[in-house]
């Protein structure tokens, strides 16, 4: 949460004549995005979104996330539209950086998901895939099953300082995720976002209005999407004292409202509890390598890889889809 | 730059169920304000600020800056117009901390405030005094002169580790201002701001929109306002290099826009220099404490007190107005 980049008056004016889209009237920081710098921009014509990529984000991906919103707009569905400067190109570049003005997308993102959002998300989320069925471009899930021995390797250390005896149960979850993986190559693939969390949808009311932050979407398992789902929006922390909870009736909303709109397949069906742990095995990773890359006086914190280490442990007794509600 | 304060879905739906301005489309957290948390809240109705106040503010203050903002709303003067709720209260209670909905306003922070700018300001900081005569409340400035010796006690170290021989010419300038400060005593006096950066300040193109963030307003002499805006708005950091230079062009523009509007006594005039090192003071002694009390390897760094330094050395060898172009 943090803007990275200052941007100064006449670097933005200059930005700014590139576009047909009018005289600027309000310029704040977001405090959104732990990877960008977004900028809310106001003009006397509509709202906006500036946002500069910062150093995280690998500039040769840009062209894939601007063509899938580009694509996503022009079917309609809600999310952030890549608006192009006078001479069609909607990557750009400000202060040194690659930079996208988008439009501004209406709604709030929920942080106590309710069970109608659930079904509303699944549904949206299967919308999606519909609506980039069609979509040409690829690229490979960099924070796939492939990357885990690599994310893994070196931390066992950290990880049993963070609970005694967890860099064991990781070991073995990572050989039964790895053995396992070549189950899920012949799932129906596609387009994933793969990082919809419920900071990355949007809601008006308990209607799904959008979704927003396409900068790990990848082609993989349309059915991982929606495992990383089940992992973001269906545990429970009001209860965290005694850990996560599956909600079975959060998981259940968001699975059928998926289905609903893409119908599972009995092999997607079957998938789901694999996939779901090796969703959880990727937050719990990534999270494991920025707590021990970050000097523990920080101010801003890294988030607790544990919340992860007790989903991979309900995912690692479930034994059907039926625990999930599918 | 941050959001102290996460406000839960319930939480904000039972707070705006207390007012009549519709229901939310959108809500983002703002990298904006160093003291308290900030959201942009978009509604059915029209676009707002919510803040919500963090414990660096006193909340005995709170009634005097929403009532100041009321006054100059009252009287048209462009800043953050306090929503009162259905009860006619406007500041509230939300998530165990004081809060309060401000209209937003229209306008751009100048990062390098040009003299146009500058000319603006200062006459729309002598509007604001003008709109503030009849204001009955008021706050002693706890940041004045008297706070000095306190500020500065048991830091000359800090200061001549950031640059040798600091803690002497500080030590030096303290004597000055606090023997000289019963000079300013008879000036006149009112409501100031008397945080008046740039940041705090909205334009739309060159021309003044509006001030914000009132949260040091307080009863002083109405020329130290102009000083201390002097001071933020009339060095040139372009040339960081060589040193802050004062620029002559810039400081005229806004004494000159400030005394079309309401015209600078002689008195006021003359007090210029002394009010200008005393506004430095004030500004190096915050910043060296908030330097001495922050860790060296936190994240958030907090601004170097040279600055300021700097601009007390202008001020030290001043002859008189004559050199700040009044």
């Amino acid at each position: 949460m943090a803007v990275y980049t200052q941007v100064d008056d006449g670097a933005l004016e200059a930005f700014l004549a590139e576009y047909e889209i009018g005289m600027p009237r309000s310029f704040k920081g977001i405090a959104e995005g732990v990877e960008n710098s977004n900028y809310y921009l106001e003009t006397d014509q509509d709202r906006f979104i500036l946002t500069l990529f910062e150093k995280r984000v690998d500039a040769a991906d840009l062209p894939y996330f601007i063509s899938l919103k580009q694509h996503l707009a022009a079917k309609a569905f809600p999310c952030p539209r890549p608006i192009p400067g006078r001479d069609g190109a909607a990557l750009r570049e400000l202060c040194g950086r690659p930079a996208v003005i988008v439009s501004f997308l209406d709604g709030l993102s929920p942080r106590q998901p309710s069970r109608p959002q659930c079904r509303e998300l699944g549904a949206g989320l299967a919308r999606m895939h519909l609506a980039l069925e069609d979509f040409a471009m690829t690229r490979a899930n960099s924070l796939g099953p492939a990357s885990f021995q690599g994310l893994w390797s070196g931390r066992a250390k950290t990880a049993d300082e963070l609970e005694t005896g967890l860099a064991s149960e990781i070991e073995a979850d990572l050989k039964d995720i790895i053995s396992a993986r070549t189950l899920s190559a012949h799932l129906p693939r596609g387009t994933i976002h793969a990082d919809l969390f419920p900071d990355n949808a949007f809601f008006l009311d308990e209607s799904f209005s959008g979704i927003i932050d396409f900068y790990f979407a990848c082609t993989d398992a349309l059915a991982y999407d929606l495992a990383i789902c089940l992992n973001a929006w269906a545990f429970d922390d009001a209860q965290r004292a005694s850990g996560l909870q599956y909600s079975y009736s959060h998981g259940a909303a968001l699975i059928s409202g998926y289905d609903a709109v893409r119908p599972l397949s009995d092999a997607e069906r079957a998938a789901l509890p694999l996939l779901c742990r090796t969703a959880a095995m990727r937050f719990f990773l990534t999270r494991l390598v920025d707590w021990s890359d970050t000097p523990p006086d920080a101010l801003v914190k890294p988030k607790n890889p544990l919340e992860y280490a007790q989903r991979l442990r309900f995912h690692r007794h479930a034994t059907g889809p039926a625990d999930y509600g599918a």
